[in-house]
């Protein structure tokens, strides 16, 4: 049996051991003795604390390849020129980008991350190599086209067949790309094919201002009274985005106990808002999670920067410091993510999937450490991150990955041809 | 003489060399060969790039002693917490605090600060120790007592003299808190000083909206009109804040060539307004530069990370991803706060003040590196900070700071008496 001791870690202002066996966290308590046999990996947590891996809950991972390469356009040059990179992709940029963005999933301390995007495979073999958590989306976009569509349908079918052999810590779900770019039979379709495997659905809605004023001129009601009145909404929705809602949306997800994935730096970098009715969710039952969108607009997958301009947005807007708590911020960011796949974790507990960070705090950022949650979200970086374990495995130690010079240097030699035409 | 040369560094796009001596860069070029007597410190810049130091320009650096003790408040309690706290300040609490805040600095990459606080003193000789480069605000704060209005004055003179002994990297400036807590006869005294001795003056400006209904109410004026009115605005004005203004107090401070320091996070965090107006304020000709504030209102002292925060901000509220360009926000973060001071610096030029910091891009952030200065300010965080130079001596080499140890520690021990009443 696999299994790691972390000794005399802090957690909940004072200090715990805690063993993990197998892939799940078996006890959490002051100081664990353990038979002579036993003999895990010990790992000394003095000057150290434990917290529960991040969930990013929507990313398109493998446009770590384009980081940087289109900066203060319009939305509109800004989508074209993506769109005119992606043309371009094949299994191995997606491969590398994906590996690329588990690097640095790792390094912020994400465990867990809801992927969208193309060639899939190649996504679930970089992430399953990496050791992390992937939830990787076969993604419907149809623009209309009925042939595309139906081969769209028997391709995931045959995706999900393979899936059944993608390992431990990979998910399979149902990726609807928007409202606007599936048509309405393949969105039906993929969620009935959902429904009847017990898969999760990961759509984007409500992004813009542009999607609400097409869909109210094309459909006479918003995206989401569209999507509800295909059937489509359940606890097995996860919704990236839900900017651009009306307080009856808001009653429609709620009710329906869909699960929102809020990407402030991408809502914040495209200017395509930034309003977003954390509370107002909250309170009428959605179960509200982070993500940081592909890095083509926000630049990083951080999980912990997006924690802190959540909460400094949140408070702007609604002219009121307490409009967000630390706790809200936190469990947003961790355990709702976990929620929303229907996982046991992303909490440090007893039974919890052993999917952690271990985190400096013999450090400035976290002193004087009166309140750890603040540091936390507020003061520290992701670079506090020190030792991350997802499934039980150490997938990070000391900061040191593996195969990390070899995937930056596989990227830079990609991206130079994708971006630069050079070879 | 001192002299360190920087060898095949990233700058601009390509390989150079950096030589510097004494205080300054004296040559910026591809192979610097020195004569054999001469012997540098040499410095290996392969796989590094070199930036100029960061500009924090608005900040209370001793508060961080407060970090995380006053969380998700409304303001009016917050400010009540804060000066509870702050009645028990005494030279120790702010000496180490402003070491902690110099520690935090260096390792962000912050060369020059301009500070506002209490114990001047102290907080000069923690600066000075650590080598970076602080501007030292002696504070008018009187509340309309015209008794301590005289007081301070005559401390001011006193202080002055005494700042002539401070040495190279300590300047001396005048404070006035805000316009609603100095008398008037106080406001103009400290203007008519700072000018007769070629002093920069630091005062808060339109940072609440209650303060500008107060101003109103009670001037029937802004509060850029009143401070006009007393005629304190120069090149040599740096004014914190400045959310509340008026087209016309914009073009007041634009006329004036006033300083503008920018601290987004604080304003977001603390709910008190963020459409900072700072493509007019350019366009009017006054020097925007970006600070913190302290830390019991933002949490962190990192410049970068305001970098971003700006931009993102910036986008959103102007509804335009194409707002501010990077560019701008690189020059607020550096040599415009140099040009606030009047000092050559800020910039990686001959001539210009050894104040930089080499920077680690061989990693995930700025992977691949097509467009350095967006993985500068939209990807990477503080800790890609490796090496910092202010005033031509290196003051953190590898992230290593020599009295870092000693400060955590007696941080923890004073905080835990302040912030819990424990010994």
């Amino acid at each position: 049996m696999n299994s790691i001791l972390i000794k005399d870690i802090y957690l909940g202002g004072k200090s715990t051991d805690i063993l993990i066996e197998n892939n799940r966290i078996s006890r959490v308590c002051e100081h664990i003795v353990l038979p002579p046999e036993c003999r895990p990996d010990i790992i000394d947590g003095r000057g150290k604390a434990v917290i529960p891996g991040f969930a990013n809950m929507h990313t398109h991972a493998a446009m770590t390849i384009m980081r940087g390469a289109k900066e203060d356009m319009s939305l509109h040059k800004w989508l074209e020129s993506i769109w005119k990179l992606e043309e371009h992709l094949d299994d191995e940029l997606v491969y590398w980008g994906t590996k690329l963005a588990c690097v640095e999933m790792l390094k912020t301390g994400t465990t867990l991350f809801n992927d969208q995007y193309f060639f899939i495979e190649s996504a679930v073999k970089a992430a399953s190599q990496m050791g992390i958590r992937g939830a990787h989306s076969f993604v419907f976009i149809d623009l209309g086209d009925a042939d595309k569509a139906m081969m769209q349908r028997e391709a995931c079918i045959k995706t999900y067949e393979e899936s059944k052999n993608w390992g431990d810590t990979a998910i399979f779900e149902i990726g609807i790309h928007a409202a606007y770019t599936v048509c309405e039979e393949n969105i039906i379709w993929a969620c009935n094919f959902a429904a009847e495997h017990g898969l999760k659905v990961h759509i984007h809605i409500g992004e813009t201002s542009q999607e609400l004023q097409d869909c109210l001129r094309i459909h006479g009601c918003t995206p989401v009274e569209y999507l509800d009145r295909l059937g489509i909404f359940s606890p097995d929705i996860i919704a990236a985005h839900c900017i651009w809602l009306s307080d009856s949306d808001i009653q429609v997800l709620g009710r329906n106990k869909v699960n929102v994935a809020h990407n402030i730096n991408s809502n914040l970098k495209l200017a395509s808002g930034y309003k977003f009715k954390f509370q107002e969710l909250v309170g009428a039952g959605v179960n509200v999670c982070l993500g940081t969108d592909g890095v083509a607009s926000s630049n990083n997958l951080d999980i912990m920067e997006t924690m802190k301009t959540t909460a400094l947005v949140q408070k702007a807007w609604r002219k009121d410091p307490s409009a967000i708590t630390l706790s809200q911020l936190i469990e947003s960011a961790t355990k709702n993510g976990y929620r929303a796949f229907s996982l046991e974790g992303g909490e440090i507990k007893e039974g919890m999937l052993a999917d952690l960070s271990i985190i400096d705090i013999d450090n400035y950022s976290f002193t004087p450490n009166i309140n750890f949650e603040a540091n936390l979200v507020y003061s520290a970086h992701s670079d506090c991150i020190q030792t991350v374990i997802c499934n039980g495995k150490i997938v990070m130690k000391d900061r040191y990955i593996a195969e990390e010079r070899e995937i930056l240097s596989q990227v830079r030699k990609l991206s130079r041809k994708l971006l630069l035409g050079q070879s």
